[in-house]
C-alpha cells in the first residue's frame, strides 16, 4: 500500500484510514454496479442512497431533527460567504458579525460588497487575533449574528457560542465541525467546507433552518439560492458526487467506529491537551494564542527563531511527520488535529518535538 | 477487480479504465508523499504539479497558446449559466444565444433573471429541438453569441460551430468538450462541466480569453468573478482537488493513450456511425434527432412504443449494458458514448440491439 506519514496539514487533511481503504476496495465495481462511484448517474438509486444516508447521517449526529435541511454547495466556504448575506439578509435590519479572524474579515468583506448594512460588533484585531472577544453585546435587531467556530490560522476556537437571544446564529464551522457535540437551536445557518474534518474538497455541507428559507429573494440567480437546493436534495444540478460519497463514509466511521460526537470530543480534548500540556512545559516551544481561546483542531506554536522553525519542519517530514507549517499569512508553525489524526499521531509528535529541542536547545 | 459494465450513462458517465486504475492504485500513498491525493494540501508541491499538468495538457490539446486561462470553477456548467452574463456583459451591448434545447434554455433564464437585454436570435424549439438552426443574423453588435455545443438530451449537436464575425462565441461543450479539435480564436470563453467527457463531477473546466476579463466588473461577489479564479490559479480558496486530480490522468490519457483530438474524434465518428448506421438500417429503432444535426456524443432513438423501451433499457442492464434510459424529461432511449465508451461497447450494444429486435420483432 505504499507508505503512510503522520498527517498535520490544515486541510485539505488527513482521512480516517479505513475510509480511504473502503474507497480504494470498491473504485472500480461500486455496490456491485459495475461502475465506479465516479461513473454512477447521480440520478440512480446507487447515487440517492449515498445523499441519503450523508444527509441522514448528519442528521442523526447532530440530533438536528425535522426542522433542518442538510445541503451539499459547491464552492467551499467562500461560497458561502456572498451567498449568506445574498439570501438571509432582512431590509431594514442590520447584519451582525464577529471578527475573530481571517476567515470572519473574509466573510465581512463578502457582505459589504454588497452593499449590506454590517456591523462588527466584536474582534479581536487588537491582539492579532489571538482570543475570542467576551465582551460584546447582541441587541437583537439583526437579521442574523456570524461568527466563525474554529480559526485555522490564529488557533482559537469558541468553546462556548455567543448568546445571541432571539437573533439566529451562522457559523462558519469548516474546522471543527463534527469534532464535538452542541445545541443547535440556536442557529439558522452552519457550514463547513468539508476538507477539514469530514471530507475531501469539493463541497461545503450547509445546514439550514426551514424558516430561513422564506428569507430568500426570488429573483437571484438559481445556483445562489438555498431554496434551489433544499428544493431538489442538492442535485437541481449534478452535485459534487465523490466529495458526497467519501463525506458519507467519514460520517459512517464517526457514528460506527467511533461512536458519536461526544466520543469523539472526549479523544480530541485528549488529543489537544497531550499536545498542550507539552508546549506548556516547554520553554522551547510557545503557543500563540491565549490559553482560554486555544483551539482543539490546530494548536500553533512558535519556536525561538524561524531558522528553527525551518529546519523543524524540515525534520519532522525527514520522519515522517507531515503538514507541521503555519499558515503562510503568520508564519510559525501548526499542528492540525482534526478527527481523523490519532493518539498515535500526537505521541509520534511530541516525542519528536522533545529530540528536537534536546538536539537543538 | 469486481464486474465491469459497458457504461452509456449521460453524465456522470464512463471513464476510462486505465484511470480509474492509477487513482486505486496510488489512493493511499499519492507519488510517495505517504498521503492519499485527497490529504495533501492544496498549496503543495505536489497539488501545484497536478493543477499546472491539467493546465498545460488543456492548453496543448486545444492549442491554447498564451492568450487563454484555464480555470476550475465548482458549481457545474449551471453556476457558468449565472457567472457569464455577471461578467461578460457590456452596458449598452444585447446578449445573444441560439436555443437547442434544455441546457440553452437554462442560460438564457439565467441571463434574464438578472435583468439583461438577451436576444434569442435562433431557436429550434418549433420542432421540439430535433436540430440545430442554420438560418439566422449575427449583427455585429452582441456583447457575446452563446450556444450550447451538443445537447445531451436531444442528441443533437454542432458539426460546424456558428460564424460571429467580431462578437465573441461562447460555448457550453460540457457534453463534447474533448471529443474533436476545434479552432479557439473565434472563441470568447468556453465551459465544460467535467463529468461527461473529461472527469467526475465537482468541476467546471473554464477556458477565457484573456481580454475578455477586462469586462469584469469590480463590484462582484469575489468568488463569483473569473478574475479571481484567473489571478490565482484557481486557488483563491480550496479547489474540487480530487476532480482536477482525475481530470489531468483522463489528459493524459487522451494524450498519450488515445493520441489527441484528430485522434479521438476518428474514434468517435467510427463509434457514432456504426450505431446510427445500425439504426438507420433497422424499421425497429428509430433515431429522433435530424440526420444533419446528430450528435457524435449522444445518441437518442425511441423502439415502437414505451413497454418495448423499458424492455429494452431492462433487458440490456441484465446483459451488462447500463445508461441506456433517455433523460427523464423525454423518455425514450438514450446511448452517451463519451471519449472513454470505446468501440467494444459499440459493439456489445448493436448485438444487442439486433438480438432484441429479433425477439420482439
Amino acid at each position: 500500500m505504499g507508505k503512510r506519514i503522520f498527517n498535520f496539514n490544515a486541510g485539505p487533511a488527513a482521512l480516517p484510514l479505513p475510509v480511504l481503504e473502503e474507497i480504494q476496495e470498491e473504485l472500480l465495481d461500486f455496490k456491485g454496479s459495475g461502475m465506479s462511484i465516479m461513473e454512477v448517474s447521480h440520478r440512480s438509486k446507487w447515487f440517492d442512497d449515498v445523499i441519503n444516508e450523508a444527509v441522514e447521517r448528519t442528521k442523526r449526529l447532530l440530533n438536528l431533527g425535522d426542522r433542518y435541511h442538510v445541503l451539499f454547495i459547491q464552492g467551499g466556504a467562500s461560497l458561502q460567504f456572498c451567498m449568506i448575506p445574498m439570501n438571509l439578509a432582512i431590509q431594514g435590519h442590520p447584519l451582525d458579525y464577529i471578527n475573530t479572524g481571517t476567515w470572519s474579515t473574509k466573510a465581512i468583506k463578502e457582505a459589504k460588497i454588497q452593499g449590506k448594512d454590517v456591523r462588527v460588533i466584536a474582534s479581536s484585531e487588537d491582539k492579532n487575533f489571538s482570543y475570542i472577544p467576551k465582551d460584546y453585546k447582541v441587541d437583537g435587531d439583526a437579521a442574523y449574528l456570524h461568527f466563525t467556530s474554529n480559526n485555522t490560522i490564529k488557533g482559537t476556537q469558541w468553546a462556548e457560542f455567543p448568546k445571541s437571544g432571539n437573533v439566529p446564529l451562522i457559523s462558519d464551522m469548516s474546522s471543527d465541525f463534527m469534532s464535538r457535540p452542541f445545541d443547535v437551536s440556536p442557529f439558522g445557518l452552519i457550514y463547513a467546507g468539508a476538507q477539514k474534518n469530514i471530507g475531501p474538497s469539493g463541497t461545503a455541507l450547509v445546514i439550514v433552518r426551514k424558516d430561513m428559507l422564506e428569507r430568500v429573494p426570488k429573483e437571484l440567480p438559481t445556483m445562489l439560492k438555498y431554496t434551489t437546493f433544499s428544493e431538489d436534495n442538492s442535485m437541481f444540478n449534478t452535485p459534487s458526487c465523490f466529495a458526497i460519497y467519501t463525506i458519507n463514509l467519514v460520517l459512517k466511521w464517526l457514528e460506527d467506529k467511533i461512536g458519536g460526537l461526544e466520543e469523539m470530543e472526549r479523544i480530541n480534548k485528549e488529543k489537544a491537551s497531550t499536545l498542550y500540556d507539552f508546549i506548556d512545559h516547554s520553554s522551547f516551544y510557545k503557543g500563540t494564542a491565549e490559553k482560554d481561546s486555544r483551539s482543539l483542531m490546530n494548536v500553533t506554536f512558535r519556536l525561538p527563531n524561524e531558522d528553527l522553525e525551518k529546519k523543524f519542519i524540515a525534520d519532522a517530514l525527514k520522519t515522517d511527520l507531515g503538514g507541521l507549517k503555519g499558515h503562510r499569512s503568520v508564519g510559525g508553525c501548526r499542528s492540525s488535529i482534526y478527527n481523523a489524526t490519532g493518539m498515535d499521531a500526537i505521541r509520534a509528535l511530541v516525542a519528536f518535538m522533545a529530540e528536537f529541542e534536546k538536539k537543538a536547545g
